[in-house]
């Protein structure tokens, strides 16, 4: 059932995820991840059980992807790379798909490769959920003004230090980053307004698109005024920012290369 | 805990649910249906363990609702009836929501004071799936012609004798219908097309929308020319049409009234 062993490859995997019932993408020894699902399927279609699969971005517990892309190596692939999908979707759960696959050099890093992420965060403001859309975005009750919280966005647009937007636990040296771009658009969905944060940036820090959008939700919905962006990020504090935004509004789109 | 008994009242309630992990909506002994959950919170907050609650569309497994519409009587609630969906969202599970309550006649009917329904049935059309979307939509691989399939719709509106679209199960005396309204639209959606099939008509058979969706989609897929939508209408034969599309992708967007 093996393929035979053939020159060692490497080939990157663009994969999209419904988070909702994995404890994140990387491998942990008691709990369901995308990164075990994924090297398991790698496995049965290659028929090497020690296929490792690296992600450009370690998504936590209950985000979800669209175009995560993932990394990893085999002698044991003799097709051409665009088949690898269609066999490894036969053996991945419905939740987690192979959109794409393709050559890459053997030393091709996900991460470090990258030339940015983009990432999308969906609130939906109303005073009753909307259970079909649950898993998708963070419902805040509260009115939010949007006009305002596209000022306070704007702020954060450019080179800035956003170490006050770093959760702990995996701390960066270096928190400057530059946001190219940090677009809201709302649409009318069904009793309220479905809020869509697209953010762009050359990397990102630990839980900072969830941070932001927990800051921009204290303007939007009038605790703070637009210009108090400016504070938080001169703080060089954590506290001082928005308390993190739950993770089922978050989704990984894209990756740049 | 039980608020005094009051005059006799009935509330017309507006519901919309996730139906993925329902038996649909009529309650059953053995199985979670969405009439069970309702009819338990809404013993809660009366303090009326008979309380029932009816329908106008008995949804199927899977099938989900934006707007189905329930009735229920009791003479236990005493505050007025925009207050009922706040009460009842504290009780029910969070893939149920109560969006609206008022008023209505003690005789009001659901279904017979209902002057016609719209549904909304979602297709993705692409070689790949879509994990986020698939408990909202049917993923058809083969490519979809969506000018062959408006064109097919077209021939099903206005007054025609759906018979072939009906299931066996709950067989209707008249079988005759006006679709008032049928569009389909199409948007790019990740690595494919998503079609937005809304159907509006002043009553509909057993399984109708979901039977007419799979004999769109065989005209769509190119299995059939869209004049046979005709054919399958004259032959008042269950037979002759597409298979039934799946529940996934059919949501019950409004109760007209």
């Amino acid at each position: 059932m093996s393929p035979p062993e053939g020159e060692l490859r490497a080939y990157r995997l663009t994969l999209a995820y419904d988070g909702t019932n994995y404890f994140g993408w990387q491998r942990q020894p008691e709990h369901p991840t995308i990164q075990a699902c994924v090297e398991s399927a790698l496995a049965e279609i290659t028929g090497d059980e020690r296929v490792k699969a690296y992600a450009s971005s370690r998504t936590d517990t209950g985000v979800h992807a669209i175009g995560q892309s993932a990394v990893f190596r085999t002698c044991r692939w003799q097709a051409a790379a665009d088949k690898i999908p269609f066999a490894l979707n036969t053996k991945l759960p419905a939740d987690i798909v192979a959109r794409d696959a393709i050559d890459v050099p053997l030393d091709f890093h996900p991460l470090r490769a990258s030339t940015g992420k983009r990432y999308r965060y969906q609130i939906y403001n109303a005073r009753k959920a909307d259970p079909l859309g649950a898993r998708m975005h963070w419902w805040v009750r509260k009115r939010i003004n949007l006009t305002a919280m596209r000022e306070a966005a704007a702020f954060l647009v450019g080179e800035h230090d956003f170490f006050s937007f770093q959760s702990t636990g995996s701390p960066r040296q270096n928190t400057v980053r530059t946001v190219s771009q940090l677009t809201i658009e709302g649409q009318q969905h069904m009793d309220g307004d479905l809020y869509t944060l697209e953010i762009q940036a050359n990397g990102f820090l630990y839980n900072m698109v969830r941070n932001i959008a927990g800051t921009l939700v204290q303007v939007g919905v009038g605790r703070e005024r637009p210009e108090w962006i400016r504070d938080v990020l001169a703080a060089y504090d954590r506290r001082v920012a928005g308390a993190t935004a739950p993770p089922q509004g978050l989704c990984l789109m894209e990756v740049y290369y």
